[in-house]
């Protein structure tokens, strides 16, 4: 399959431009009478939502988004599920002046050696706008794992920059733009971000997703373990860096007895593995973590070349984000869904009338 | 596809248990005229092989690698290539005691979830001898992406447990048991291992690989991303928690300024971004690193339950790697190939003529 | 992937019911750089259109179809293309009643055992309809087919019901309804289809398509052979029972030394392989050919049950082609272009360098 | 994914030449806990092993296939199936003349020019040795569709050249040589082909499946229908030029009325459809059709050209068979089995907790 799908049973294809007419989705393989409306997606689609604060971009799109098929009687009927979200805020006078230039740190340079040729618009296929159909996917997947087997998927930003959590308490993450879960350090979270605007500077940031009450017995060894997808999707969206499951990094100055997570009859006594073993699920909590880079998008001019391979100046007027980490968590988690949903459905195929016998441990 | 294939048109299948009568690839979408022989093969499998070091599992096996078909008269003929290793060293016994049992840190716990029923013998599937034919497949894409753009795929460790390297030579790695660049460490390495082993323990490393002289333009956006592929591949090696790209997890705390790599007619100023921007490569070196973590197969005794439920310790006898992480270089070499080789094929296919007239930096 | 996608590298997805508020494609993969608008696209759709003839059903659908994407200041970008066409003429009240029974001949008893609850307007998914997609992706694939190697993609009516033609132009074509390349069979086709028409029967008919100046070399042994993904694609459009390629069914009482295709230096003496030898395209003309049910939708009444399993009589009243053979050269045509287009991409990311060094003979 | 797999979930992958080493399979997505052992595929392979008969090839291999991976004390574990079956009696110096010519009707010309290079020993890749991997991959589909479902698959030849039949018994068919049922006819067909060899020449045939007690409900629409997959994987097979589902190409002149299946509470008045409707099965017998082309190996001379594109006469010994579809059900078996396993855990996936409510009727 081309480049633009994601999941073998649970499919995801998207197209559309930042500065096109609009971007689409097609929602391929969700099994039938599934209880589904507009209003299950626009719920993520307006956590994503640009403008919502003086820390994201001010480029405002309703995200509206409209379901054009898969879908009868407020039922998802088995058949694909067509979504389109219109762009309705495209200032492409900003971009004319670098159709020409390459923005440093961003894909101009390499869409151009790909393609020789490309939409300039917003960054066109590149721009962080294809995310909002990733939300809206997302959200078919989220709504359900969560009716089938509870399946909770939540994120959260676990680190802005210099920033860390400290405290941690789920109910405060809607209670800030950051997705914050530790509401003291909401303050030093804008200050920080007021100061890197005025600066004209971008900064990194770190999320978190966790899927609780996840089946045991996701993955399929020994390419599409559950980790190695995970890491594919969430490496897919812009700006990701780097990808842990567990205690990820950590593990490398770790010794075995304390890492490997032992096992009582009451359940697992620690969970260093982040719910996942031989890639499989464990039934314990989905631990994924990713690493934002700072945006490339500055008034700070940076050094650069033209598409002659002249010597050019590059500074960023229009609307963007210093942190593309500020408004991730919605996409991380939509992501972690559509792994989980394709393989509880990979899952189901081959293992019907498996019992194990086994408790289901936590 | 099942869970056991990886790359789109350079589809590696493979096969094979720790304990079975062999292992088999499947290689499918190598170009033909490549002249290949077995000794191609081997000498990767060699430096993967077990038993090579005191510091690795006493397990003895020749990895002789077999090609089946898909090469006559030394070249390659664009027909699948057919790979077998047989095992030869399986003492089972080792392993019986194991079968009701479930080692914590392992995936006997998820396979029996999953499948309900497992071969126990030495972890079955799940065991790291799988390995061996993901090394035999990716020196055929090495081979191939050296011929034809003199890419170099290369890896080595660059954290052992607590150990860091400070010099890097990369002709220093073939000297020491440990693919370490740094001469200096070495000792302290073997010290730190042997302490290990007496203790019963074990501990983690970090690899990085690093692909030299990769044309640019690899990569399919959005989902295809050369990274979101690269971390897949990474991802689904046995032990791996962690994979960073460029900078990786640095990229949080830095800002804008200092992570976009600007860029000059002479080249790249700096490859923060690990020679991927946008999902497509750069032209510049593509870094990936990888966490391993500790292996959980220990004579420490640990508490887990059986496949009653009833509690029980266990304690590992048999044969084990102290550091799974010494022996991963050349996997992981392998897996960033077989990505690079099919993303290579991918692009021809889509770009046959383009001609973006820019430079190509590094 | 999911079932609503054909194509590897050039992959098309679709999604939409027959009275849904729109049918949208994904097409992914087509190459950056060729010239393309919506006018290229409505050239094939304006074929395929009902309401063009009193032979076909009267539904009124302009089929305009949108390009939501991928194609910038004219030109592709390689980026996916998004393609919407709204449903315009959507009777629904026709259809309300048989809500809860079953058509004879029709998907709905199928469709409801398949996923327990289906969309009955107008068949939904399973409606011709849906070909719309199928056509216009597939006017992308000809285009490019014809820019890049003079392919010709042509499909022609060659049976209606008992009616066969005696003579071929293939100018003659687009002078009537039917496709009919035999301007001496057009009145009697017409007479036919009143006949039916007035008697409220139905028939079935034979399409032949053939693509000419194929480059030799496409097709995937040993599955995706050029000829199993031909009667994949045509074999999946509604009311297909059966596939021919070159002489094919006709084979069965040839003799080997007749049907064998010789070869001389100036070009084959024969092609009753229909171009594809080994699963791998000759270089002469592919020869396919396809049998199409009469429709089921018929006003005079048929035995069938209902949802709760009643014997119930089905008459269809609504809007409906007597033979939907009529409609569908465009719709094979299509089908074809998709095959050979994806194969075409397939066949360079393996072959780039290949000279076999042979003339091209037809 | 390349050419040598097939199926999504229950994926086949091939390798091997007439006359390399041996030919493998991975057979990946078995579920676990089905009872398997070598004697379960030994039985379809000496179906179609060559040289049981004077009437066909006599080349003599014995087709031991051994499982290598995927089974553990007697069932599979869910892991993939590894076979072998090492090649035996290669008599390469029959081969050896045709290097630089091609036989008309082969592949030799094709595969040069795709591959521009060839293992030409017995037709390497392109040679029908190849099914010899596909029956075996089939009877493992054959035996879980039978556990499962009770469903049969069932093959027959109903025509060899102008000599069709006319009696039906299924238990005439292992009584003879030809997997003719009726009894009446195989006197007629040996003596038949005997003149054929005397002659020099060959025929095609026509083989019938037929699957039964399929579940209602296998398929995905829109392109990867149960109909359209048969055919792929059908036509897939060496020398087969048509496909046809139900009555196939008797539709074109058949009347709605008479083809659509009418339904009853006590099932359905006719089965002309196939057993699918709308892509997805029926519950009523699956019937698919093939014609095989006559073999082009043939002692007369036939008239070609050789890699410099020389006129030469091509004249075949060696071991042939007269007609390749006396061996072909036992491959044409094997596929629709492929297919039908395939389609079974794809219905799974999605419809697990479907209840349509509806009679199963045949």
């Amino acid at each position: 399959m081309s480049g633009n799908s994601i999941g073998k049973l649970f499919t995801v294809t998207t197209s559309g431009e930042s500065h096109g007419p609009a971007l689409l989705a097609i929602v391929d393989g969700c099994p039938p009478g599934l209880e589904l409306s507009e209003a299950d997606l626009q719920i993520d689609l307006d956590r994503r939502k640009p403008g919502t604060s003086r820390h994201t971009t001010q480029r405002r799109e309703a995200d509206e988004v409209k379901i054009l098929s898969g879908v009868f009687e407020g039922k998802t009927t088995g058949c694909p599920i067509g979504l389109m979200i219109e762009n309705t805020d495209q200032r492409s006078k900003d971009y004319s002046k670098i159709a020409e230039s390459f923005r440093p740190g961003h894909a101009d340079y390499t869409y151009q050696h790909k393609y020789g040729f490309r939409d300039y618009r917003g960054g066109g296929r590149s721009s962080a706008r294809e995310t909002a159909m990733r939300v809206a996917a997302g959200a078919i997947a989220k709504k359900y794992l969560f009716q089938e087997h509870c399946v909770l998927v939540r994120g959260y930003l676990s680190q802005l920059g210099p920033i860390k959590i400290d405290a941690f308490d789920w109910n405060e993450i809607p209670n800030n733009p950051f997705f914050c879960p530790d509401a003291g350090k909401v303050e030093e979270m804008e200050k920080y971000i007021d100061a890197l605007r005025k600066e004209g500077e971008s900064i990194g940031a770190k999320i978190e997703v966790i899927a609780s009450n996840v089946p045991p017995g996701l993955g399929e060894p020994i390419f599409d373990r559950l980790d190695a997808e995970l890491a594919y999707a969430l490496m897919s969206i812009n700006a990701v860096k780097g990808v842990e499951i567990g205690d990820g990094f950590e593990c490398i100055d770790t010794k075995g007895t304390k890492f490997r997570d032992e096992i009582t009859p009451e359940g697992f006594l620690s969970n260093h593995a982040g719910g996942i073993l031989g890639g499989i699920s464990s039934g314990q909590d989905i631990i994924a973590r990713i690493a934002l880079k700072p945006t490339s998008s500055l008034r700070l001019p940076g050094r650069s070349i033209n598409s002659k391979g002249e010597v050019i100046e590059v500074v960023t007027e229009g609307r963007h984000d210093p942190c593309v980490g500020i408004r991730a968590t919605p996409i991380a988690e939509a992501m972690v869904a559509i792994v989980l949903m394709d393989h509880l459905l990979r899952h189901r195929a081959q293992n019907l009338h498996v019992n194990s016998g086994l408790p289901i441990l936590r």
